[in-house]
This record gives structure tokens, sequence and C-alpha cells, in this order.
């Protein structure tokens, strides 16, 4: 088999981790990076072996790039969508596709007609326990989903000059409970949310959220619950529930070791959370490049897809819609 | 310490376990019990070895007996407490004290002036280990709590019969969250409902729900998720998640026994949860009577008292609004 | 069915949980307590509403009494149960039978022509977990036993009075896991026993150990392991795994609370173990009483009998004699 | 830094993990590896692109290449031990030095004047979950040890074919626990053996046993039991128990995923133990290599070394004796 040639753009903490998962994925040939700053791209090029492009039209240019992963500041991912497409690669993008849902839309206008290849950075969806909980649950093991809890806590609040940018609680965080949402419960037909301010009073200044408890209605009647919070002493705190006719699945956290310790005070204590999506998420991070790359190989769709990277926006700005009228939003098809 | 007389109204599954836990109580003298079903009345006195009273009269004319408990049909509650009162008698009444929350303010109005004493049955609140988990948070083990999320799920819906007369989900089994998201949050400023009927179609012909996901936000800011659904084949799943500023506490089920299994299929099984709420809170129905009775019997004020149950009853109504409108419900004060 | 008149000798701690028991048993009439502190047994005498035995001869006199409990010091078992027996009374007694193997042996001897019914008090076997654990082993859920692991750690050694006259830790506490060990794995072979003074020097001095590790082979072939510790910081830690071919069961601890804390040092702590073996074992407890009582009621053998009680004191014997010899000790049939 | 030239010396399953992991690692640069099965190596070789040695000779040869790592049959560690030593390079050798206790320590007796570096594959001292335990013991935050119960139980027994050449249960698995006991409670003074044959009839022709229990008598006092199967349906059971004055602290099993599952039968039931050794121990793998290596670069003893790698032979070997004597065995200093 061929090996695939691909380039990352982007080289922040996350398009690290991509570039280095890439560059020792068996089926990949990593073959340049970019960063508008460019020392940071030469760090990693000089670290991976690999070329630092000087100019994303270098990639553009690069045949032998067949594929590259949008790793930049979220107001550029539309832009470079659009200009890889038109360059004929396929894309795997983080997420969000943008702040506005209306931009994320005219990206897909721009491009549909160039039989894109678009693949979201929906992480999670690769976490081996919770990619195991929803196949456990497709199979039926616990019948019809009937109701679902998605629990997702930071550490702790981003740096202020980050939040400024970040396109708000929902548009930045939350937009990972919307798409596992709907990874478990299909496509969402209502949305409620509440917010408040409890974590940190800049955030509120900042006119956002740094708390939330959001209530979903799928089309297929089963009901979601999304709770959220920026600050998590124990570390990141990462849980699904699924609750069907059958039964219930839930899939948990993940620590540093499996040791307990009884004492005086207190039995059966555990590490804490492991702290950094980076560890948390790791084998999810491997296996959604894997599944990229695999996808691209076999000639097979990419999932999640742009689409689901629209309607995961669309949820987000529907929570936002609810939170400021105190109403439910309901999502037409 | 005299013993304090006291006597049983309602024979029915809940009226002979209070029966039952006075019945061995060292500082009650359980002189009589009544039903409007006679026979069960005289099977309960026949048990215990105490009267049965022919009318309820009989139990407002004995001087002997100062407190009462109210374990009769809900559309009973009223006209009961408010006869009770007048014949100066102590009332613990179970839950709600009215499917109507202008019955239920009313009742006050007609008693407010004689110095009642009533408590109101919400068991959960002595459950040892939700009573921890509450009296931990007030330690302020946690920091200031953030989020709850509350969890409760009946093993199977009750007979149709029942349901008909149950004035639905929300006043018949989510009361006893609403009042734990008081109990753990304080009062409650809003209130967003979903609901679905998932679980039996039945249930949805009577106008009902079986499932339902529920915000609340405290006027402290608290946010509070309740999900409930109508059937659960492990058991009665009864769980409480606080979370705060400085940690997580929570409170879970209980199993028969602490036997786990490992096997070539899985590992660390356990048996089912405690399936009966007679069961689950077995100490919690004891541990409430003896609040009650120690209360009376040291001149205290009784907690949760007839306000606790107007409030949980106002939630259950804001709720069925919610629900109905798609609306965000704002409480006053 | 007609009430079974009984009498408790000793009214120590054991003596009055037995007596208590027995006051509230539906199938018992507790007719007399008798202690040679004679205010102790007119203090439980007060408490139950029964009488208070001046010498055990009434007791042995009295017709109505068909059946006693032997809670008293170790030393008196054997005549008390010889007294019992021939005044023909069933005998429920507390382990060991005796320090001496050669005087249980002997009692048996004086006794066996009188078709004793003589229960020893090995509680555990009682106790709703390790009893589900075993029905579960003997139906086969894990196929053949092949070892065992029964830990159990004393939250803190007795006092140095009773310490003096308790037999040493094989045949005051060891007696117990011997007697799972069998309940478990059938008849032992073989046994090995490591001891050691950690916990507190005065043991030492009387010539005891407060720790142990002890292996024991079953003519099964099976093995089963024991560690006890006479101190225990969390509790009183009580538990069983049982390995088989087809895999494993385990039965736990019991803890106050189902309470866990999450925080910025660690996670999932829970409450420490429930420290008294009355609270540990409150239902095996009641359910000895309850398996006592209807043996007698329906003509049944009692379970474990007066050969279990010599057979567990045998292995805390030959435990004792491997310790001294560093050999292990074979045991004739 | 300068990278560090290795060569690996058997290609089998344990040495192309070896092998992998020096490929990847930062310090190191594998330059040869070596088989007697020519094409294993060259496979190997040729997937890590390095060279395949034809001979030893050339690899003691290679002034490049400064330390080794023999992963080769047990009958050849010591021959190629001491002509490593010989020809100047630091050795990482699998575990056991070899069959027989007097050739270990006359190897050591060939080499002790050389300034040998040895280091034992003893790799479950570095399991973060097992290493994190015993750092905290030797932190004291459980006191002084009083017990450890080490259990380690196969999911299946090695192919007959292995069996026949293993050097029996103690040498080939239970040496690990061996060395695990040293590592958590120091050297070990007395040693108890008890070993069935109860999983594979085939095994017991061999001479071997397939399932022991053993207690083993720290020079500090502290007591130690193993429990060993060759066959495990759940997986591969290896956990650790450590009990002090203080506390206990215990290390447990790693699972595939977090998912637990609730249904009508059972709850809270999760995924099958990780089976392989491969797995369950890879983070182990590569710590011990990265501790290797470390040691080399820095100067430092590394450990466990070569009379670690003694000692344990020495527990299997006095196990062994008392298996067949059915004495304890004493080890001198």
């Amino acid at each position: 088999m061929a090996t695939l040639g691909m380039a990352v753009l982007g080289c922040g903490r996350i398009g690290r981790l991509h570039a280095r998962n890439l560059a020792r994925h068996p089926r990949v040939r990593l073959a340049q990076v970019f960063d508008v700053a460019g020392e940071a791209a030469q760090q990693v090029a000089a670290e991976l072996g690999v070329r630092s492009a000087r100019s994303v039209d270098e990639i553009w240019d690069e045949r032998n790039v067949r594929a590259v992963v949008i790793a930049t500041p979220t107001d550029t991912h539309v832009p470079l969508i659009v200009a890889a497409v038109k360059a004929g690669k396929a894309v795997f993008c983080e997420k969000p596709i943008d702040m506005s849902l209306e931009r994320a839309r005219a990206c897909w206008g721009e491009i549909a007609a160039d039989a894109p290849v678009v693949m979201i950075g929906f992480n999670r969806r690769f976490d081996p326990s919770y990619r195991a909980l929803r196949e456990r649950l497709k199979l039926g093991e616990i019948g019809r989903l009937e109701l679902a809890v998605i629990t997702s806590r930071d550490p702790a609040p981003p740096p202020a000059g980050y939040l400024q940018s970040s396109g708000g609680l929902f548009r930045d965080m939350t937009i990972h409970d919307f798409d596992m949402a709907r990874y478990l419960a299909g496509d969402i037909a209502r949305v409620h949310a509440f917010g408040a301010n409890l974590v940190d009073a800049e955030i509120g200044r900042l006119g956002d959220i740094d708390t939330c408890a959001i209530s979903l209605r799928a089309r297929s009647g089963a009901l979601v619950q999304i709770n959220n919070s920026r600050r998590c002493v124990y570390g990141y705190d990462q849980r699904l529930e699924a609750f069907g006719s059958g039964g219930m699945l839930q899939a948990g956290n993940r620590h540093e070791t499996s040791v307990a310790s009884w004492n005086a005070e207190r039995t059966t204590g555990r590490d804490v959370v492991l702290h950094s999506f980076i560890e948390r998420y790791a084998q999810a991070y491997e296996a959604e490049m894997d599944a990229f790359v695999a996808a691209l190989a076999e000639g097979r769709p990419v999932s999640p897809d742009f689409a689901d990277g629209v309607e995961a926006l669309r949820l987000a700005v529907a929570a936002g819609e609810s939170l400021r009228t105190g109403r439910v939003v309901e999502l037409g098809p």
C-alpha cells in the first residue's frame, strides 16, 4: 500500500500533536508543516524531520501532498478549507468549522461542487470507551436509547486572551458535547440551555458563561442532558451515561494509575482524573487520524464530516439563543 | 421521657410501614390505626397490637394521641390535615400535599392561625447517604455548589389504576427530586422541562409522560439537572451528584450484597440495585419518623415543613407549564 | 406455629445482641437470661421484659425453655453444653467450643449418646454477601474452586485483659477464617502458618502474635490463603475472594454511606469501613439465630454443628503447631 | 546528549518488543538485532531499518554498540551475559538469569571483576501503578509494611513445548512475584509454598504445578502472600495489596475501556481484564528500557541488578524445596 502524503497547517499544541501522530503513522508520509509563526513550524519540522513550508501555497502546489490537517485559529478555517479543496486536497479540520453558522454554510456552498472530503476533528468519537459505548448501544445492548447524560468539565478556564476569541462556551467547549449528543442520539429537534457565570468573574465581564445545564430532545424522542464547567479541581471530568429500555451504559474517566488507598480518614481513594485533554484523549487523537487515513486509502466517506460540523455548530448557536430568550429553540430539519 | 401517643391514618403499603416503625419506636406509643377499608386497619392493628379506630373522629377525640401520620390517598390529605390541626394534633403527611397548588395554599390559609405542626414525607432527605452528602456540602467540603445532577428512575410504572389518579409524573414522582433540588441548592428561580412518552404507550394515552429531563436554576445561581424514567430494568436507580468549586460528592445506589463477579464475558459485575423503595429507603423511613418524634419531643420546628411541601408542588406545576409552553417558567419569590 | 421458648446465658456484648434479636423474633419467646454478674442479666431482662434467672439450674429446670444460647466466657462453654444437653435443651454456643481440642472432643464424648443439637456461632456463614458468594460457588458459577483468599483484619487489638485469656490469635480470631475456609473449600488436609508480632509489643510479651499469613490445602486440592491483623485503621476489613476454573467471586466490605468524594488531592474517596463486628455482621447475627430457630422448628440438623466447631479448632491448633515447628501440619481424616 | 548504540539478541516476542521500544527511543540508536533463526532477525531488522547481525561476535566486535538486550532462551543467558561483559557491553537480560541458582552465581563469579553492568528484566517494577504504590509506601503513606498480598494469574498455560523447558512455575512465572515481594518488603528470610495441579493434567505429567499459594516472611518481619494460577478466564489478573500500620494501598488491573454496564441481570459490569502481558505491561516495558538507558547515560547503578536476579531465583528454588519437603525454608543472609 502506498503511503499518503500529508501536511499539517498550524503548529500550536493541537497541530504539533497531529504532526507527531502522523510522523509515526505507518500509512502516512508527513511531508510539510506550516505556521504563520515560521519558527513554530521550523521547530516541529526539525523535530520530525519534515519540511517547513514557507507559505500555504507551497502546500497547495505540492502534488505529493494529498491531504492536509487544519489546526490553525478558527477564523482561518473556512478560507483554508476552501483553498485546500480547490487545490484538490482532502481536509481534516479542527472544530469548530467557524464561529458563524452562516459562514460555515457558505463555505459548503463554495466547495460542494468539488466533491470535497472534509472530516471535522470531533476527537471524542474516537475515544475507545466512548466508541465502545456507542457501538454497544447500536448493537442493541440496552435497547432503545431513552436518556443520555453527558458530563464535561475542564480542569481550568483557558487564558483570558483565548477566551476573548473563543466564540463562547457553547461554540468552544460544549460543541464537543453537542456532537456527542448527536453521536449517541442522532439528530436533535429541540434545545434548551441554562448558563451561569460561577467560576471566574472575568468570563462574565466578557459576556460569556462558564457553567451550563443543557437539555436536548432528539428527533427519536430520546432526551439528552449536558453539563459543563470551565473548572474542575479533580481533573478533566469526561463521562457519558446512556440509559435505555434494557439497561444503562456508562463510560468513565481515566486515571494515571490504578492505585487506591485506604486510611483512617477514608477508603478507596484514587488518583485525580487525568488533567489534560492531550492525555485523556491521546488514543482518540491517534484513532481519529487513523480513521481519516483509512477512509482516504479505502475510498470510504469520512466521519464525522462537514455536515456534522455544521450540525454541532447549529446546536451551539441554538443554545445561545435559548439562553438569551428563555425559550426552547426548535430546529428545522 | 414520656412516650408520644400517635395514630396512623391509611393502612396501605406506606401507612403500614410507618405504623411498624412507630410500633417499635422507643419514644412512641402507637395507639390507633385507621383505614376506610376497615379490614386493612384491623390487620395492621392485630399485627401490632394496637386499636383500629372506627372513624377518624375517634382519633381526633383521643386526647392521648398527640400526633398523626397521614398516609391516605392524596385527595384526602388537605381535609385530614385541616381536621387534625383543628383537633390539636401534630401532623406528618405523605407527599404531595395535594394535586392542586391552590388547594395546598388554601389549606395553609385555613390552619395558619393554629400554630400548626406539619411535616411532609420527603423521605429521601433522611437517607443516610443523601443526608451525609448534604451535610458535607453545607460544611463546605466542595466549596460553593455550582451544579447538581439528580438521577431517579423507578423500576417499573405503577399500575394503570394508580397512574390515572397520580397527578402525573411531576407531581407523583419528580416531586421528590424537586424537593431534593431545594434540599441541595435552596430556592429555585427558573424551571425548564422536557418530557417524553417512551416507556409505556398507555401512559401517553393518559396524557402523561414517563421520561423527563429537567433543568433548574437556583436563586443562588447553581444549576440542577433532574432525569427520571418510569422504568429501569436494573432496579430503583437513585443517585445524586453535587459539583462545586472545590470538588464533587456523589451518593449512589444500594445493592443486596457486596458480591462482585469476574468471568470470561465481563468483570466486577454486581447485583442489580435494590428494586423497592421500601428497601432502598428503609433507613430513611425510620429516620424521618425519628426526626418528627424528636422535633415534637424537643419543641423544635419540623423539617421539611408545609412550606417545603408547597414549594416542591410549585416546581411540579411549573415543570408542567414549561413542558406545555416550551418556555422557561420564572418563579416569583 | 408455636413459639420456641429460649434462654440466653451470658449477658456480655454478644449475649445482649443475641437476646435482643431473640426478643423480637416472631417464632421465639425469650423466657430467661442469665449472667454470673447478676446485674448484667437484670439490666438485659428489664430492657427486654424477660426473667433474669438466678442460676443456670433454674434454666435447666424450666420445661418451657427448649433451647439456650451460650455466650459466656470460653472456659465455661463445655460444662454448660454438657449440662444443657443433659437437661434436654438444644444449644447454640458461641465459638470456640473450648481452648483445648481434647476437651472439645471429650465434650462430644459425653453428650454424643444424647442426640445432641448443638450449633456453633460462626456468624460469618450467615453474612448475606458471604452466603451469596458461597451459594453461587456451589451452583457452579465459577466452576471448581481452585484458590480462595480470606482477608480479616480487626480495627484494634482487644484489651490486654481479654488477650490474656483469648487463647491466642488463631483460636480467638482466625478461628472464624478457618471455618470460612471449610465453608468454601471443604475439609482441610494441610496447614501452614506464619505469624508476627507487629502491632503491639504487649501482645508479643504475652507470647502471642497479631499478624499472620496462613496457607491451607483442602482435600479437594484447592488452596486457601488467610491473612489477619489485629489492627486496621480503616475499619473492620472483611473480604473473601474465590477463584475457580470459570472466574472469580469477591465479597467486600460495608460502608456507612454510599457517598464518594472527588477533590484536588484524590477521587472516589469512600467512608471508612464499618468498624464494629456488631454493625458489620448485624444481618448475619440475625440470620444465624433465624437458622437455628428454623432448624429446631422444622426438625432439620443445625449447621454449622459441633463437628464444625471441632474442625475449626483443630485448624487453629494445627496452625499453632506449624508456627512453632516451621513445618506443614498434616491433618488426618 | 549522544545517543547510545544498542543491539537486541533474540527476536522472539519479547525481543521484538524491546527492539521496537529502542528503535523509537530518543536517546538510543538501535544498531543491530540478532537471532539464531536468521529470518526472525531479518524481519525485525527490516521493520525497524537496522542491521541484522550474522553472529553474536559481530555484535561484540561492534564498538558503537555499548549495550545489549538479551532476550534469548534462558539457557543461553549466562554464556551471553559473560561474553557481553567480557566484550565491554552493558547488559539488560530477561528473567530468569538461569534455571540453576549455582550457574547464576557462577556467572557472577566469572564477571564480577569486570565491573559489570547487568540489569534484569523484572518489568513489573516499572508498571506505573506498582511503582506508584511502592513509592507511596516508601514515603510512609501507610506506615510500616506489615502484610502484602500479590495476585498473579495468567490467562492460559503456555504451550506444552514451552512448559517443558520453562523451569517450572516458580522459576518461570512466580519469579516475577518473588521479585515483587522483595521490591515491596525487602529481603526475605523464610519461604513456604503449597502447589497444586488443578488447571491442566498435562502440566502435572510434566512434574509441574499450575496453582500455588506461597507465604514469605521478610527480614523486616513483614509477611507476604503470593497466589498464582496458570489460567484465568477473565484475563491477566495482576494485583498488589500492601497493608501497613497506617492503612492499605492496592494496585489493580487494567481494562480496555472504562465502559460499565447495568442490566436486568447485574450492574457495573466491566470489560474483562487486558489478556496479554504485552498490553498490560506496555508502559512498564518502555519504562524499564528508559531506566536502563538513563542509568547508563548518567553513570548510575542499574536496578534491578544481577543480585536481584539471583535473589528472586533463590526464592524460586527455596519454594520448590518447601513444596517437596513440606517445611519452611530458611534463607541465610
